[in-house]
């Protein structure tokens, strides 16, 4: 079904310096991609002459942006939230965590995923890159939500074969889907031989797909790997030649001045997730002087255990915040530094600029509309700081992917809520023996 | 009119260790004040033989717990969000926010605290303390709304004619409301001589009410005191009696370890701002260590043109996710740490303790109902953590001041959401000459 939305405010996200960042106007989706975009009710017409039929959006009181693109998450873990809080690291991950997810099969993969992506539509997050064991069922559970994805299966020395299997099942299932992108995730160098690294690379290589890798997550890692192969984790990689693929690497929290410069001139982006940072106490990235150096540093959320939701508006505001306090300076990431971090930045950091993260002809359908009628986002004085600073998941109103309406007033049409809800309830249920 | 809240899942937030936290039951509300709490479905039969005629809300799914207290606000402020972000604080203040408030009279003071009390109200906080000039007409704005309210008439040495005026008007007008009660708003140590600092502090004893301040908030504020005055603010504020007063003081960011057994052993308490703090990068409270030091932390949002919101959710969040990164301790803060802050430390901050931040017999009837029947609240498996790491203004669904239902339903029903909002644009639009 084409579309027609009118009288929004539409934010592009591509504007070049000088132009106005936002206007009222018009845009037009034909198929999967949007065919114009314009200030003028004439355009509106022509397209309504060649699309009678196009379903009509009047985006009246409410901005018309990209949707938002998570570059960092581990979707299924949403089944995991709240099941361990507030306890140091290693506890955390070896006596609450682990312990669940070795109990985690396909079933609860899917159903978990299914929670999360519930959850990023309804606050307008249109594309996800994720990273997990059976990523076959999260690919599944995200191709049938309607989200845009990139899975990453995920190397990691104790089970080879699973990721083996993992990786050959999705490519099988999923080649070729519009929805659906795989990489690799070679999960860190913590938990992968350089041999089984080499075979992440040789995969990326062969299959001409990104990699996708936790990297300096935190001060241990890089004392570990100072002991261990006398560089940092980034030097390492490097050295290994990882950065040979496109690189997404998530969190980059203990970096050097050498590290920065590595991945800047390797063009490897960075996932910043700062909640998941704060709430376990890993350190603060140093995203300002990450993008001085010219890294693309986009946003994740992390999974919903170490944060604890999917929430990408709270995590570009926190970005900035975070930023603003650990350098002293107010004028660290501005707005609108936050929402191209969100948006543009996250379509690069997956290799799709242009297609994705923007509101311009040609470009993919992936639209939200926020509505910004509402008493916290009152009085309308600049949109931008609006965006950033004050608008919740709960103002997306409209989530629009591939072309495809899948959150319309607030509602699913692609899920039903309270059975995805009621499914994770018993599976989380039944993994704690409840 | 009375009220039972039937099979809610109650947070009292009074429990005794090795109580439960929270419990599935029923809560009475006789005139302003709660008649009982209870487990048992019998109590809530023998209310409504006593009380035939109260309104009955079903309270299935949803989370009962006392309205947030937000300890520290320039409410009216709400008018000027968004009008000036990312810049450094002086420019932020001297250019921007100051000549604003310059043109700001009666009129836009109370037009832009029923905006910010609206957003307040819709998020589930039921008590604020103010502090700005006319608060008057802030007190006015917040009883009409059904909000409780610590209003405090701001002395500072370029206006103290204006001071003297307000807090007559508010003693005349407001003296034995239920709703408002008055403190003396001592601005800061910055923005006052000893000699109206003094008269400040006469004024409380004479009254018998507390004492509001913004204190230490930056490193500037601390060196130019060392230059002044040879000591901290601190320091310099017991030297001049302020904490003989019963004291708020808000901020309290730059802190030696001296200054923090000073507030300790005056009983002075704190209201934690972070995402003010961390907005115009002033630096990151110890509140850790004030806690460690038996301070009493609360929370509060600062105006809304530093945050930007008055969003107590997220600022409990903050306050949480911010000790633990800047602590490197992820136990730091705990989620129900976070709710105590926002509660009753809250009203312990304002000599209300029992009476405010509790669901208890007695106590009087400032209760929430929070629905956790969303995605992003799902699975169940710890509500405390649920409440601070994921739950946003947007959950809350009922609230109730001193026994009053002011939002049903996400409705407010004192006021109207689109001529609050209206009125607010056209003060805006006028003082910014658009």
């Amino acid at each position: 079904m084409d579309i027609l939305i009118s009288n929004g405010i539409i934010l592009p996200m591509n504007v070049e310096d000088g132009d106005d960042i936002c206007f009222s106007g018009f845009a037009g989706i034909d198929g999967n991609r949007i065919s114009f975009v314009s200030r003028s009710p004439e355009d509106a017409e022509l397209f309504l002459e060649k699309h009678p039929d196009a379903d009509r959006i009047d985006a009246t009181g409410k901005i018309v942006m990209p949707g938002l693109i998570n570059t960092h998450t581990h979707v299924a873990m949403a089944l995991l939230r709240g099941v361990s809080d507030d306890v140091p690291l290693m506890e955390w991950l070896e006596q609450h965590i682990w312990p669940i997810e070795g109990k985690m099969g396909y079933q609860e993969v899917y159903d978990g995923a299914r929670l999360g992506i519930l959850e990023m539509l309804m606050g307008g997050t249109t594309t996800f890159v994720d990273m997990y064991p059976y990523e076959e069922a999260v690919a599944q559970a995200a191709e049938s939500a309607g989200i845009r994805s990139v899975v990453s299966p995920c190397p990691m020395d104790f089970r080879m074969e699973h990721f083996e299997n993992d990786w050959r099942q999705v490519q099988k299932r999923f080649k070729g889907s519009e929805l659906v992108t795989m990489w690799m995730g070679p999960h860190s160098i913590y938990t992968l031989s350089g041999k089984n690294l080499q075979r992440s690379i040789s995969l990326s290589e062969e299959l001409g797909v990104g990699s996708h890798i936790h990297l300096s997550e935190t001060q241990t890692e890089q004392d570990n790997s100072m002991a261990q192969h006398g560089m940092s984790p980034t030097e390492y990689l490097e050295k290994e030649g990882l950065f040979r693929t496109r690189t997404l690497a998530a969190h980059c929290v203990v970096m050097s001045d050498h590290d920065i410069e590595i991945l800047a001139g390797n063009g490897v982006s960075v996932a910043h997730n700062p909640q998941s940072n704060m709430k376990l106490a890993s350190g603060i990235a140093p995203v300002k002087k990450m993008l001085d150096a010219g890294i693309n540093v986009s946003i994740g959320t992390d999974g919903a255990s170490s944060n604890n939701d999917l929430d990408m508006w709270e995590e570009m505001r926190t970005a900035s915040l975070l930023q603003k306090v650990s350098t002293l300076d107010p004028c660290a990431i501005p707005a609108y530094t936050a929402l191209q971090m969100a948006t543009i930045n996250g379509a690069k950091a997956i290799g799709r600029e242009g297609e994705l993260g923007v509101i311009a002809a040609g470009a993919l359908a992936d639209v939200i509309l926020v509505d910004i009628e509402k008493p916290h986002l009152y009085p309308h004085t600049n949109l931008i700081s609006e965006l950033v600073y004050s608008t919740h998941a709960s103002d997306v109103d409209t989530v629009i992917v591939n072309g495809t309406i899948v959150v319309k007033n607030r509602k699913c049409l692609t899920m039903n809520a309270q059975e995805v809800c009621s499914t994770a309830q018993k599976h989380i249920d039944s993994l704690l023996n409840k």
